[in-house]
Order: C-alpha cells, then structure tokens, then sequence
C-alpha cells in the first residue's frame, strides 16, 4: 500500500482478498468466537489471524476478549463508508445514463 | 496480490487506491480522452498511465483510441459486481440487525 493511505483505501484493500470477504460475510450474519470463524478455512490459524489483523487494522471488524475466547464482529461505519462510496458512484452512473437517454429520445423525435 | 486473484479480488485491490477511485468517479458521469481525465491530478503521465491499466486490467474501465485521442470510459459489469457484493453484505447485516430487535421487543415482553 502507499503512504498515507486513507480508511477507505485500507478498507477496498481488506476486501480484496476473499478469506477476508468470507470472513465479513460471516460476521454480517452475527458476531462469533474467532475459533468458530476459522473453521471453514483450510488455512493455518497465524495465517488466518492475519487476515483477521488487515480487518480490524482498517476498521471494518473488531474483536474483544470474552472469557477464553476472542470474539468478531463487523463494524457498521466503516463498512457502510465503503458500501456508499459505491453506490454513491453507481447512482452518478445511472444518472448519466438517464439523461443520455433523454437526449438520444429528442435527437430522435427532432 | 496472491496468486489466482479473481476478477472481485482485482476490483477491490483498484479501488483501494484514491487516485483510481477518482478516476471511477469522473468516469461515472461520462467518457472522457485520457488526457481530459489526467488533468486534475498532480501526477506524471507515465504514474497516470499506470493507474489506469490496474482499473483496466481488472475489467473496471476500457479504453480506445479514437482519432489522437485514447478514451476512456467506466465497464458497467464488474463495477456492479463490486457494488452488488456489498449491499449484498448490507442487507444481510439489516436483517440479522432487523431479527435482533425483534428478539429484544419479545425479551423485553416477557
């Protein structure tokens, strides 16, 4: 990554890989242990650990101590920032397509 | 990247950058030539350049030349497969987040 990457650009890197998107997807559904996270993945706990270091280094997961287990959950505001950055874009889109069709409807008509 | 990145993978990693997301930005309202494109940014062409084979190499923008000009414009597929992943995940979370508040209105009943 470069210097002085903003939370967003952590946050589309964190989702680049797809253990980490498995791993979002998952904690959408609720919060778990983390033992209890790792356990579809063929992947070696350090391994997987680290995945789970870029998710909550860039804000979108958090994780606390409870008893002998580590548990994840997804954090709302930093997904959602990522979430809107998208459709954000994907609202222009459409926009611009809109308006192209309203144009090439007058260039018809003329 | 690893090995055997998918195309969701790419698309992430290209949005992880501000220089690109800005790029996805101005596309998003309409096809521009390169050189239109590269004008507000504080960059050597060659680093420009670079930016945009990561967005096209991922299939997110294509280009063309017409005439001297290279135009660029934004690829609606995989952007929307990028952003359908997301509110995928939204949605899934509003549930869980919907079913929780039901379960806390019945607790709280009894």
């Amino acid at each position: 990554m470069p210097h002085h990457s903003t939370p967003l650009d952590l946050a589309f890197h964190a989702l680049s890989d797809p253990t980490r998107r498995a791993v979002v997807s998952r904690l959408a559904e609720g919060e778990v242990p983390v033992s209890v996270l790792a356990e579809p993945f063929d992947m070696a706990l350090p391994s997987f650990a680290q995945h789970l270091k870029v998710l909550e280094d860039c804000g979108l997961i958090a994780s606390e101590k409870r008893g002998r287990s580590r548990w994840c959950r997804l954090v709302q505001t930093r997904f959602n920032e990522a979430a809107d950055w998208m459709e954000t874009e994907r609202r222009s889109w459409a926009r611009r397509l809109d308006r192209l069709e309203v144009y090439l409807d007058k260039a018809e008509k003329k």
